[in-house]
Parts: C-alpha cells; structure tokens; sequence
C-alpha cells in the first residue's frame, strides 16, 4: 500500500528483525507510522519473537522524523491530530510491548525520529549518529515525542534540544544523556553488539524479561491519552501564519 | 532604592536583558531579589519581549547567592521565612514565565545563585564557573532551591552538591550533569552563543515557545507552596545555635 | 551467629564504620542481611553517631549481591518472598535513616550490592569498581533494588544495565551516571576522601542533616511495600524452570 517506502518485518531464532526505509532520508509518512505500529502490537503477540530489533534503511540517516509533505497539506485541527497521531502510536505500542526493543541506529536522527528512540529499551548507536529535534524551526515543537525523550535523558537535557532547534548534538552528547545505551566508532562493532545482545536476549527467561519491561515503564501509562493530547497541540500549532510562511520558505529553498 | 546593588533591565529587538550586580560578589540582598522578581513578572506580559537573558555585572562571580549580612541579622522565624522566600519568589517568578530565559554564566555561583542557574531554561557558561551549594557548612541547607536543582541535574548529584557542601565543582560537572546546557573555553565563545540563541529565539514563534514552557515545567504547579514550605525549614535552622557560632566564626574571620 | 561471615561496627568521634565481610566474594547471607538492617536501624536512634561509613573487607569485590547458596534452596513462593527482603529491608533502613551514608566502595560490585550503593547518601569509589546487574542471567531481575538504583541513575542507565546482564559497567560510566558521587585513581585517594568528608559531616549541624537527608528521600515514602512487591516478583521467577537449569548450570561449572 506504500508506494515509496517500506516496513519489513522478518523473525530467525527468536529474533525479529523490523526495517523501515523511505527514499526521502527515511522521513515517516502516516501510512508508514501505522504500519509500524501494526507490527509491534502483532509481535507483542506472537510467540516466535523473544526479542525485537528495530532499523532502518539507507546510508546517512536513521529517521529524518515525519514526513515534510504531509505535514505542509494539513487543512485543520483534526488532519492535525490525526498526523502527529501516528508517532503517538508507534511509542505507545513499543512501551506496551512485552518483548525488549533493541535499536540499531545507523545515521542522523531528526525530530519525531528521536522519539523511536527514545522509545527503544536498549539503542545501540554508531559515531556520526547525530540527533536534533528541529520543530520549533517550523513553529511547532517536540510535544507528542516528549515524555519518551524526557524519560530517557531527563527535563534539562530535553529542553535543550527542544529549545535550540537548530543545532545537532553529537552521537556522543546523546550517549552520555543515556538516549543511546552504547556508541560504537564502527559499523562492524555496532553491529556485533546488536547480534551479541539480540542472541543472548533470546535466550534468556520471557517471564523475567516481561516483567522488567513492566518496571521499566511503569508510570507511563496515562501516555494512551498523554501522547494524543500532546499531538492535539502541535496539530493546532501547525496551522498558525508562522508555520505556514515556514513551510514556503523550506519549499522555496528546495526548489530553487 | 537599592544602595548598593542594582537590577538593570534592556530590550532590543525582542530580548529582554536582565542584568543585576552588587559589590560584594554579587551575592543578593532580599530587596534585589524582590526587583528581579518583579522584572520577571513584568516581562512575561510585555508583548515586546520575546527571549530574556539573565546575566550579572562583575569580574569573577556569576552569584554569591543570599547576602550574608542579611542572614546575620535574622532574629525570629518570621524573618526567616521573609529572607528565604526571597529566591522562591524569583524561581517561581522564571518557571511561570511564558517566554524563554537564557542565562549567560561567566563566573563562580554559589548556594541560591545556582537555583537561579538551575531555573533558567538554557544555561549558556564559561569554563570557570564553578558551583557549590554551601549552606550545611553554616547549618543550613539549600532547602528553597533544591526542587530546581534537583529538577535539572537529578537527585543524586543534587545530594552530592549538599552534602558535600565545602567543595566546588567545576563547570565542567556541572555541564555534565545537565545544569549548563553549553560550556565555552572563552567569554567570546559564551557571548556569540547567547547572541545566537536569543536571536533565532526571538524570530520563533511565540505560541510555540509558550506551549513548550508548559511542558518543560509540568509537574512543578505546587512550587508556589513547596518553595516557601522549604523557605520555613531554612528560617527555622538559622536560628539554631550551629548557625549563630558559624556565623560568628566567619565574621571574625573577614575582620581579622 | 552467622558462621562464615560477619558485620561490625564501630564508632569513633561521631562516625560510626559498618563493616561486612563474607568469605564467598562479600556475597551476602539473609542472616548478614538482617544484621545489616538492624545495625542501620540501631544507629538512627544513637546519639553517639554523627556519620555513617558504609564499608566491606577483603581485596577485589565490594559486594557480590546475594548469596548464591540461598538462592539455590529456595522451594516455594514464601521462601522466595523471605529471601529477597533481604535487601530490601537494608535499603529501608538506609533511606530512613536520619545520619547521612557514606560509602567506600574498594572494588566490584554485582546484583543487590549494587542496590547498597545506590541506597548509599555518597559513595566514594576507586578506579575498577566496576558494577553489573546479572540477575536476568539467572531468569530473574533486578527487582528489589530497581527503585534505588532508579532513583540515583535514572531510568535509562537503569534498564541498560538490566538488559545487559552479563556485560560489566566500569566505574567511570557508574560515577558519570551517578552511582559514585567520587571516583579514586588510588585506594589512598579514596581513603582520604572518605576521611575528610565524615570527619567534615561529623561536625556538621545534625538538625540541617536530618532535614536534608528528608528531602533526599522525599517520594519513596511507599517503598516499604513497594519494595517487598518487588521481592514477591522475584520470589516468583526464582522458582521457575529457567532459574532451576541456569543454576544447576553455574553449580555444574563451579564443581568442574
């Protein structure tokens, strides 16, 4: 049903693998953001998955967050809702999801990308693996991704990033603040510690490990409600003059 | 009305700067206190404002934090209360105002001046700006400003700071632990850094902004009476007699 | 009463040392357990005691968390229940107790030990005290000590070490989390450090110590159940058949 990108889910040894790839620097449309929220709630439930690890596509960036062109045609209040929505959902079902998330993070993060992320349980990350979150440059702000980011590298660390919406902070700020749980200077490395841990994760008890996903998000789960208020605000905001000069501007620049 | 010290507010183009000074090392007596209260007041309803900047006048210390000579003269617990609700007032002040506060910290901060620090939103140093909070080495504690402190660099690092209250830590701590938001190894790095900051800000979008305030301060509605309730322990312990002898021994100290 | 290992105490000028030892890698017996909380209880209430230093004896482990023994014998819900309220009634009695808890962490630390040190007010630590929470190695979790170990280096740093049972964090990413409040080069630096600063909190005011020691653990007020609802989690696990293979595997090694 997508035409230009993909989710691809497949599953060996206990291990699933989902893959995400969108020619646009791995940007995520709406219908792409449902889909990947459909695989994690069916892997939840299915018993040939012990543990999940999430990637994407492409040479330079992870996740350049959502999609520019869908974002620029929204008309009103309720196309705005429904657009920031699909992060919502995809954070929601990864912190219900019974099974560890293990992230392998390959390139540049942008906006609601670094809310996957942050909504993995262990992110293992390359150098060069930059992260940004860019929405007040549009007028907006990181407000359904939020809770994830705070939760993982505290209220100082994400108002910064939030307020200084134009610069990148390195792959090693986002280790230290704990957004990445390990950063690797090669890929090789990154991605024997992926199959390292990913391997001994499988064969470890899923009684223990359902019940450590519990303790670790425990305390989130007014965020069914939480994340979808917070996608009411940006689907306001998105509709103001500065967001909209904003986005003729960006347009401007890409066509000239 | 102030002798000695001052509190002195600009705005061009949007930024607001608030500057403050007083002689001796800019530590701030209740009246200080109480105009940078106001000014704060003030700025989160002036339309011509967009982003404050915090900064102090002076060669070598951002903050001495409460003016000693004024916690001498404490003689009863209504005093106390009346003295320590000073920096309350202030920080609850900067975590209600709808506008960005950037604080630009070019020297040494000690006890309430690093819950000044810890109430900005983007703390921007230089290399030197050491903290300590010092308050248990004359009886007290940094009871008014440990909710912000504590906010911003976590529970565990905060009990360091107050526990270990003869020692600095360097700025380099302090960045790490999430109080700076950006460190500088010169004073002309730190100042391109605030004037690029507050310009990009004072061109965003003020709805943006205020929404984003929210968030950054959700969870802090009952600071109005948690800071004076913490105010009250500090009243109380001044009077004790750990306070008086300490207070007597550091008199005679910087007369001799 | 207890055969191989012993705790003692002592106290000098207002600092009071507990010190523990156990021939099996300081591991730590429900008997030593039990000791521990009384001892720590005991010293709320005497006014001989100013400061507390937390400390173990022998060479390269500080603490190797439960004893391996216990946990092997353990044949139903309720034995389970009894043996993991080990540590969570030490780290009860830690977080109530009115004297601030200084450690002196000398060398590893595994599993429940790490919960000491996390219920500790300040750790001081040397180069190679390096921590792992290998509880999931063995089908259960870090359960009881979650909540201590959360609350000093967050959620994230939390649930990396969790996940990752069987790998080691060295001391410097424990000091850069939060865990040590000080990292030593030298056993000597270590030592000075521990002196200076009980000597220090020893002529502290006890009345401005208690006060903060309250504000430190404000918010965990419910962990007296919350964390025997935890040990229950891991009473439960330890009896299933994942933990029974893994440990006849460990014992299987050990005997080889």
């Amino acid at each position: 049903m997508i035409k230009e990108g993909y989710v691809k889910t497949e599953t060996h040894n206990g291990i699933t693998s989902i893959e995400f790839h969108h020619p646009q620097s791995n940007s995520l449309p709406s219908k792409m953001l449902e889909e990947l929220a459909q695989e994690i709630h069916s892997i939840a439930h299915d018993d040939d998955t012990r543990v999940v690890v999430l990637r994407s596509k492409g040479e330079k960036t992870f996740c350049a967050g959502a999609s520019f062109d869908e974002l620029a045609s929204i008309k009103n209040k309720e196309e705005g809702l429904q657009f920031f929505s699909g992060f919502a959902n995809v954070i929601n079902a990864m912190r219900k999801c019974s099974k560890p998330i293990i992230g392998r993070i390959h390139g540049k993060t942008v906006g609601g990308g670094v809310g996957l992320v942050a909504a993995m349980d262990y992110a293992i990350a390359v150098e060069g693996a930059d992260i940004k979150l860019s929405e007040l440059a549009i007028g907006i702000g990181p407000f359904v991704v939020g809770p994830a980011v705070e939760r993982k590298i505290g209220t100082a660390a994400f108002s910064y990033l939030a307020i200084d919406a134009t610069s990148w902070r390195n792959a090693d700020w986002a280790k230290r603040k704990g957004l990445y749980a390990e950063l690797h200077p090669t890929l090789e490395g990154m991605d024997e510690s992926v199959s390292r841990l990913s391997n001994t994760l499988s064969h470890s008890s899923l009684d223990a490990i359902a019940e450590l996903k519990k303790i670790f998000w425990k305390g989130t789960e007014h965020w069914d409600t939480l994340l979808l208020e917070r996608a009411a605000i940006s689907g306001k905001l998105v509709l103001g003059e500065f967001t909209k000069t904003a986005i003729q501007k960006f347009k401007a620049k890409s066509l000239s």
